[in-house]
């Protein structure tokens, strides 16, 4: 990430081109501005924890990236140093869908929080975990 | 995982191996017994984020699993429903340590904590994250 | 509290009541019901932490009593056993109120999030934190 | 706080009679130095939830203000930005000491923890609840 204003739907997604994890995982930026932005990710045979459902890592990834993101389109580059989530149901479905959100935006901290859907064959879709990330604006 | 008794270290090796992801990851399970587990993976060039650190995908893949394989040594099978962590100092090196150890086991709820560490050629290690997760121990 | 049903306004207010710090600290359950739930405190000065702010252990009382109560509203009687909080801004004015949310009830386990505003004398409320508790029915 | 240097015992138990709060609530502080900070305070029968026990409000004061005493002794002083808390066992007994340490003292964050223990009438503690806060100090 570079520049110290909010980054755009283009810069996004070249960052997320650039983390190996969010490549080879197969994240995609849907959207991004404002505030907010939203993350798709295609069900994976090998995500997945012992019961078959997507481990709690790609959870936190998919929370984590979405929530770095809302926030770098209002303060640019950021890195994350408190992650938190909750697991509330099971996460399967042929699709996943992560919308972060900005919710402060300090000079020398931003909060951001999101939630992480698992969409069905019908394109409905149910909340499956919540997550918060604490960042800090890089300035580069 | 199985049985509602504490799991052992060849209980959790298979645990370990049955999970896609853990598996594709390449954690090892290195000790397991009295609470404690101990995790251990070789650094990846495809799990980095933007700025070619570890991923927090990945550390929280790493501190979660210690957590639950602690838990689990304890009282068998669980489940995580809340996961934080605290990303200290850049995740780099050619392994990451995991060591997990449960705090409280209750009946309805168990809370374990994990400390990452990340290790250097020389075979120093740095504590580069720390995670906790509330577990529920699901009883099969 | 009791009941292994929903608590009801004017369940929670005896309850409110019969909590001492609820009761010395003079928060008023305003609205309760359907998930949700509402507490008003007014302004103390033995309240605030070296620099005149609101003291984060007040700040924590307020979110998790109405995270407690808008899980009451749903399962009945509930203890927490993990509990966070943003501090987003100063919490300074004249009243605040706290607004719980019951984010997802099981039946091992209830996520409840919570948000504090600080009113000031011309009756507009700013966001000054966020909070979230996971809490584990009591069944009585 | 004051001071851009970590402050000492004296400066806390200062600091810790200008907060109005730990004035009211009798918080004591027994030692501070070198990255830890320990509190003590006397039970209070108005500082109760419903059931009798220490009100999570109260726990998150002792456990929030260790961590920020602990951060204060190597960086001077701090605001709290996230907190979070365990509760681990019901918190009862005629005295609490919250021991907090630093965990990570960086230039923009400061990472703290802490562990409260109910003491009882021979001398016995057991811990009760942890937590962990955030902090960014703010160099004056």
């Amino acid at each position: 990430m570079s520049g110290s204003q909010g980054l755009n739907l283009q810069d996004l997604a070249a960052v997320n081109e650039s983390a190996a994890f969010n490549d080879m995982a197969g994240f995609e930026v849907v959207s991004a501005g404002g505030g907010h932005a939203e993350l798709r990710m295609i069900w994976r045979d090998d995500f997945t924890q012992y019961a078959g459902h997507l481990h709690a890592g790609v959870i936190a990834a998919l929370l984590d990236t979405a929530c770095g993101f809302a926030a770098a389109t209002v303060v640019g580059a950021v890195t994350a140093s408190h992650f938190s989530m909750n697991c509330l149901r099971p996460a399967v479905g042929p699709y996943f869908v992560s919308k972060g959100t900005t919710v402060r935006a300090g000079r020398k901290q931003v909060f951001a929080r999101a939630e992480l859907f698992a969409g069905n064959e019908h394109g409905e879709m149910s909340l499956v975990a919540t997550g918060e990330t604490l960042l800090v604006p890089t300035g580069n």
